[in-house]
C-alpha cells in the first residue's frame, strides 16, 4: 500500500494514453490527474476523476433562469451572484473523485460529512500498512487554556522529543503485535507455518488512531466547498486543516471562477448576528462601545472584534 | 425552449471540438453526448456529462479489498459479486448528468428520488413553453378494477377522441389565459402596451400538469439503478416507464458490465419471502400446494405464482 | 379530503386520551397537537408528532463535549454558541412531523428540500378534491421590473377581478372535465353507469397547478431552520412565505431557546463578503464611500446598504 | 464516562416524572426508556427517545392512498403489503434516538450508514475513558481460508490466552502513555504540576481501535431496518452483529407489526437472480441440476443452494 515506484509506473501508464472526449475539460486538472500531492508525513491527495467546470455551473443556472437571461449576465457575475445568494444547486453539477491517504483520527472527522461517496481500504480483507503519523515537533503543542478544543504554545524540545519517541515506540509495538497475532507480515507472508493466524478483522483492533488508512472519496462542488469552509478554518485541528488547504488549491485549478466567488463570499466573509450589526451601527455613529455596553457576551464580543478587525475603533 | 434548429446547431458546436483527456472514457456515450433522445410527444433525454466507466467500479472495489485481490477476480466476476451482495458503494463512484424534458405530472413522481442533484427551469423567472402532453389513443385506458393505481383496457375510439379533444382544448385555453394574464406571449413580447403584466410566478398557477418542464439531473450509478428498478417496472405509470426504459438503454451504453449485472441480479431477479420459500420447498417435494394451503394471502399467492412463473406446477 | 366536521371529530378523539410518557414533552406543542392552522384559502399546517425539546439539543451537545463542560455553560448560552458556530448536529436531534395542505405550485418549491421524509396524497390511487387556490386581490401584483423573479405593484381592481374570474373559471372547468373523464365525481360515485372511466393517473393531468395537495412531512430541526430561513424570507414567493412564517411560529412554541438563537444568529443576521467588510472599515474610518469607489457592483452595493441599513452613513 | 451509580441515579430521575402526552405511545418502549442494555464487555445501547408507532406507518400510507382505502385494508395487511412492495416512505415516519457505547473499530463500520444523525463524544474536548474491548476466548478465531473477510475455527486456548494478554497489555500501555502525554489522568486531574500538558486532540492518536467511544444516534425506521438487515447478518463481523441483534429486539418492542413484516419479507427472505430462478424451475420439472449444468459460478451455486436449502434436491 506504500506509494512506491510500482505506483508511479501505474500513474505514468494512466497518463500515457490521453483520449478524445466531447465533455468539458479542465486543463489544469488534466495536468495533475492521478498525481499524488503529499500531506503530513505519509499522506497524500490525488485527483482520480472530475466532472464539469465553471461552464457547467453557468449552464445549470441558465436552465433555471431560461434563455432570456443569457445576454444580461457574464459568467463571472453569474457565479458571484449564485454564491452570494446561496443558490447552491448549480454548484452541485460539478463532481470530483479523490484518492486520499490520511491518519485514522483525521478520517474519523472527515467522514462526518455525509453527503459524499466513499470506498475505504478494508482491514477485514487486507493487511494494514506499517505507516503511522508522527507530528513534527513544531506541531506538538500544549492544551489551550482558553479553548477546550484547541492548542496553545509549542512543547519544549525535551518534552516534544519524549512524546514523539513514545508515539513511535507504541505504534511500532502495536504493529509488531498485529503481525504476530495474524502470524503474517506486512507483505502477506506467513511468519510461522505451525502457528495459528488470528482473523484480520480482530487483529486490527490493536492498531492505534495515528495509523494511515486510504479511501476513494467523491463529492460535488457545493458539498466540497462546505467541507473546505469548515476544515480549512483555523479552528479546525491542524492535521485536517492541511488537507483542507490542499483541497482548496485543487479547487482553484479546477474551477477558478467558483474559487474566487467562494473566497470572497464564504471563506473570507463575516457573519454578523443582529446584535453585532447593532454594535457596528453604534460605532458608525461614533458612539463609544465596550463589551459591557455592547449587549454581547465576552466571548461573542471578542469574536466580533476579531472577525471584523475592530481593534482600532474600540476602547482598549 | 422548444428543441429547434438553433439548439441542433449548439449541439453540433459542442461536438465539433473534442479535447484530449486523461480520464476514463466511455466510447458509446461519447458518440451520443448532447444528442436528445425523444420520449413521449415533446419530451427528451440527453446525456450532458458523465464520470467513470465499469473500470471505476472495479478500481473502487479494489481500494476496499486491497492489492492482494487483484489477481484473483476478473472484472466481470467482481462486478457481478458486488451487485449480488449489494455492495453498493463502488457503483456510487460513477456519475451521470442528464438534460430531461418531461410533463409536470411525471416530474412530480421523478423528484421523489431525493439522492440526486437538480436544476429545473423556473416559471418564476421565465415563460413556460406552450408544450403539453397528449397521450396516444392506445395509451388511454380505463381505471383498473383490480388495482387501485393501474390501468385496464384501452378506451373505445370514440371515448378516446373526446378525452384527447378535451385535454387539448383545456390546455390551449389555460395557456392562452396564462399569456393574457402576463400580457406577454411565448416569445416574451408584450401583447398590449397599455395593459398590466401579472407576475409570472402567479400566472403559472393556471398551467395544467400535462405541460412540459425541463431540468438538469445528476445522479450516481447506484441511485440511478434504484430509480430504473422502480420506474422501468411494469407497475409504474406508463409515462414514467418510457423514461425508465430509455435510461436503461443509456446505462447499457455507458457501463455494459454493470448493466448485465443489474439485469441478472436486480431487474429480473425475484424476491421470495420466508413464506414463499416454504411454498417452493413443498413444490420441490412434489406436494400439492394451493393458495388455501399455502399460508399466503390471495394477493401474495398470485404475486409469487406470477413472479416465479409457477403456473404449470400448481393446481389451476 | 376536505377538512370537514368528520375530521374535527377525529382530532377531538385523538386529543381525548392523553397517555403517560417518560419522553421529553413540549407543553406548548401538546396544546396544539393535531389542530390545523389555516394558511391561504384552503391550506393548513398541523403538528402530528414531535421528538425532543431544547433539552435534547443540550444533551446531545454534552455527549460531544463530555461531562466536564456541564458546569460551565448554561443551556441558553450553549444553544446560542452552537447556533453561532454552526454546530448543527445537536439540532438534528429534534424531529417534527407535520400534515400540510398546499397548492401544487407551492409543493413543487417545497419538495426541493431533500433532507426530509414525505408521504403525499396520490392522484393515481385517489380522487383529488375540488379545491384550488385563488389569491386575494391584494396579492395579485405585476411582474417586477427590477427583479426577474419578483412582484411589483398590486394590480388595478379591474384587472385583478378579471384575473381572479379567469383563474376560477379555468380551474372549475378543468375539474369538471377531470370528473367527466373519470366518469366519477369528487365523492367517488360513478356518474354514468354506461360510460367508460378513464384511469385516475391519466385524468389528473388536466388539473392545474393551483389545486391543493396534501402530505405528511417529517424533518429534523436543523433542516427545518434551513427551510424557514430560505422560505420565510421576503424574497421567497408570497404563497410559500406564509407557510414559512407559520412554521416559525410553531418552532417558537416547540423549542423557544433555539428559536431565539435562530432569530439572532441566522434569520436576522447579515452576511458580509470580504469586499463588504472593507467598505464597513472605510466608513468606520469616516471615509466617504460611494458605489463607484466601493469595489462592489451596483447590485451588491445596494444589497449591502440595505442589509446593514447604511443609508445615513453614505452619500445619497 | 463509565456507566456508574451516578448515571443510574440520573436514569431513575428521568423515569420518575412521567408526563401526559397526546402523541402515539409505545408501551413496551416506555418500559425500557433510558435503561442501558449491555453489549460486549463495556458497551451498551439505550433508547433515549422515539417518535411514532405502527399506527404512524398506517396513517402515513393512508395519506397516500386517500380515505377510500380505509375500509379495505387491515393494519397488519397494509404493513405487510408496504414491506413486500418496498413502499419505504411510510416507515420513514417513525424515528428513534439511541445512546450507544461501542468500540471504535465497530463505530467505523457503523458510521458508513449515512442517513442518520449523530453526536459523538469528542476526544478533542474531553478525556477518553480507560475502557477497551477484549473478546471472549470463544470469539477469537483464525482467519477464514475460504472467505477473505471472515473467521474460521476458534483459536486454541493457549494461543487465545496470549492474544488476550497482548491486547490487554498494549491497550493499558497506550492509555498510560495517553495520560502521561496529557499530564492528566482519567478523572481530569493534573498529574505533575510542573510538566506540560499535550493537547488532547494530539494525545488521543495513541489510543487503539478497541477503545470504546459513545454517541447519540438518531435514525428513521426504514433506514434502521436497512442497518439491521446488513449488520445483524451472519456475514457481518461478530462485534457489530451483537449490536444489530439488540436493535432488532428493540424494534420488536417498538413496532411489533413492522417487525414481523421485516422478518418475513426482508431478513428471512431470499433474493434469486434470473439465473437462479431458472435453476429452481428445472428442479421443479424434476431435472437433475449440478453446478456444472446450472450456469452459475461455483460461488453463486453454493449461495443459492444454501439460501434456498436445496441440499436434498440436488446431487451431492
Amino acid at each position: 500500500m506504500t506509494h512506491t515506484n510500482e505506483k508511479d509506473c501505474a500513474i505514468d501508464l494512466l497518463r500515457s494514453k490521453p483520449t478524445l472526449t466531447h465533455r468539458q475539460v479542465s486543463p489544469e486538472l488534466e495536468d495533475i490527474l492521478y498525481k499524488p500531492f503529499p500531506v503530513l508525513d505519509h499522506g497524500f491527495v490525488r485527483v482520480m476523476d472530475y466532472m464539469g467546470t465553471d461552464d457547467a455551473i453557468v449552464q445549470a443556472a441558465r436552465v433555471s433562469y431560461g434563455v432570456g437571461t443569457k445576454k444580461v449576465n457574464q459568467d463571472k457575475g453569474l457565479i458571484d451572484y449564485l454564491m452570494r445568494h446561496r443558490h447552491t444547486t448549480p454548484f452541485e453539477m460539478c463532481e470530483i473523485k479523490l484518492h486520499v491517504k490520511l491518519p485514522i483520527f483525521v478520517a474519523r472527522q472527515w467522514i462526518r460529512h455525509r453527503t459524499a461517496n466513499l470506498n475505504e481500504y478494508s482491514g477485514r480483507y487486507s493487511i494494514l500498512s506499517k505507516e503511522f503519523y508522527l507530528p513534527k515537533p513544531e506541531h506538538l503543542a500544549v492544551q489551550s487554556t482558553t479553548n477546550r478544543q484547541g492548542r496553545g504554545d509549542v512543547l519544549s524540545p525535551h518534552r516534544a522529543a519524549w512524546v514523539l519517541e513514545t508515539l513511535k515506540r507504541d505504534a511500532e509495538q502495536a504493529y509488531a503485535h498485529y503481525e504476530t497475532m495474524m502470524n503474517m507480515n506486512e507483505a502477506g507472508d506467513i511468519i510461522d507455518p505451525h502457528e495459528e493466524c488470528l482473523a484480520r478483522e480482530l487483529a486490527r483492533m490493536n492498531i492505534s488512531l495515528n495509523f494511515y488508512t486510504e479511501w476513494y472519496w467523491k463529492i460535488d462542488l457545493h458539498n466540497l466547498f462546505h467541507f473546505i469552509h469548515l476544515r480549512e478554518d483555523k479552528h479546525a485541528q491542524y492535521e485536517i486543516q492541511v488537507y483542507g488547504k490542499l483541497l482548496l488549491d485543487l479547487v482553484k485549478k479546477w474551477v477558478p471562477l467558483s474559487y474566487d466567488a467562494f473566497c470572497t463570499y464564504q471563506k473570507d466573509s463575516v457573519h454578523l448576528s443582529s446584535k453585532a450589526v447593532h454594535v457596528i451601527h453604534r460605532l458608525l455613529k461614533q458612539e463609544t462601545v465596550t463589551q459591557a455596553t455592547s449587549g454581547l457576551s465576552a466571548r461573542e464580543w471578542s469574536e466580533v472584534v476579531e472577525s471584523m478587525n475592530l481593534y482600532s475603533f474600540i476602547e482598549k
